[in-house]
């Protein structure tokens, strides 16, 4: 199984399932494509149909989404739990990927994912609406489903890899958030595998064109 | 089970999982929702998290985006096969649904769903460029998995779902598609479900503000 990714310091689509499987000991080859390469669309459509990463290669199988990995990798590998097993908690779960996955432009667009830098944060309403929005999703899980755990859903689980990228940014742009979410945010980011994502970002040298 | 929905004629995030449940005849209330409403955004916090719709309402579970209201439906209901029962199949099926949950934003943004009416279209290079992916996911399903059947994956399934409101945007913007996918169009005009929400559309009076 392979999974294609873009560059470390900014592909946060290929955070996220990287990130899951890493977590879940799911084994797979990491191929590396570097998205501001001369050539980069052309290479990317010979094994992406939608010219975007991350894919995921699984013999015959490609998939071109995050959000579709995570729902084929789910499927095959049950014991990683990545949903949470109640099914309260996975449609909560569902609902809040899904929700980033296909919002949140503000937070997309004015603070895209740059691990390796610090910016400052140029502040606007819909900024500040999706900052607000993320803070109320992870109180929400912390107060349903969290229980003991450092993760949102106790254990961790996709949710956490989808909102990873969300931390590094909050990180990046100097966005404080309140107590106790703070203590979830440093769960994120004392992940091995999050160590080690970060670390390869620092090491790249590619620069977003 | 409850399903809440914004207004026929304009929102094509109600539509998928509406058309999903109608064909696979998964039972369920329809509770309508006028977007365009003086209070219509505090009234829609009251039961949907992200202020969106649609939102699926089954007892303490409310699931307030269409692709997690899939899943949940696919778990619940695996008897409707609204996913391929084929990995290869399942794996393909989901992607095209994630691209269009995320992606196509041209066509979004210049061909919003207007069922009563008819509008010119205003070509650009994005534009035609959504448009030729669109025809491409047709013509690759067709090629791969629609064998016999009328539908993509030749039952209906959540792709023709999710690619029913392109359907009728296409009809609106007056887009015409080759043959032989001009025969997918008309099998999904054709369902009868489909009939009903066109008719209803036809019937409602809000405008889009």
């Amino acid at each position: 199984m392979q999974l294609v990714i873009g560059n470390k310091n900014y592909s946060s689509w290929s955070l996220r399932p990287w990130l899951g499987m890493k977590v879940a000991g799911i084994k797979f080859d990491e191929v590396a494509h570097d998205l501001y390469a001369p050539n980069a669309l052309a290479e990317r459509l010979q094994f992406s149909p939608s010219a975007k990463v991350p894919v995921l290669i699984d013999g015959d199988i490609h998939i071109w989404d995050s959000l579709a990995i995570a729902e084929y990798l789910a499927e095959r590998y049950p014991a990683a739990k990545l949903w949470p097993q109640d099914i309260v908690a996975r449609a909560y779960a569902r609902s809040v990927c899904a929700e980033m996955h296909a919002g949140f432009s503000a937070l997309r667009s004015t603070c895209p994912m740059d691990i390796r830098q610090k910016h400052p944060v140029v502040m606007t309403p819909a900024l500040q609406a999706d900052i607000d929005r993320v803070l109320a999703i992870w109180h929400d899980c912390r107060s349903r489903f969290t229980g003991h755990g450092e993760f949102l859903f106790g254990h961790f689980s996709w949710v956490d890899a989808f909102f990873a990228p969300v931390v590094t940014r909050f990180v990046t742009y100097g966005i404080t958030v309140p107590a106790p979410l703070d203590l979830y945010m440093n769960a994120v980011l004392a992940l091995p595998a999050m160590q080690e994502w970060m670390a390869d970002a620092q090491a790249e040298s590619s620069v977003a064109a």
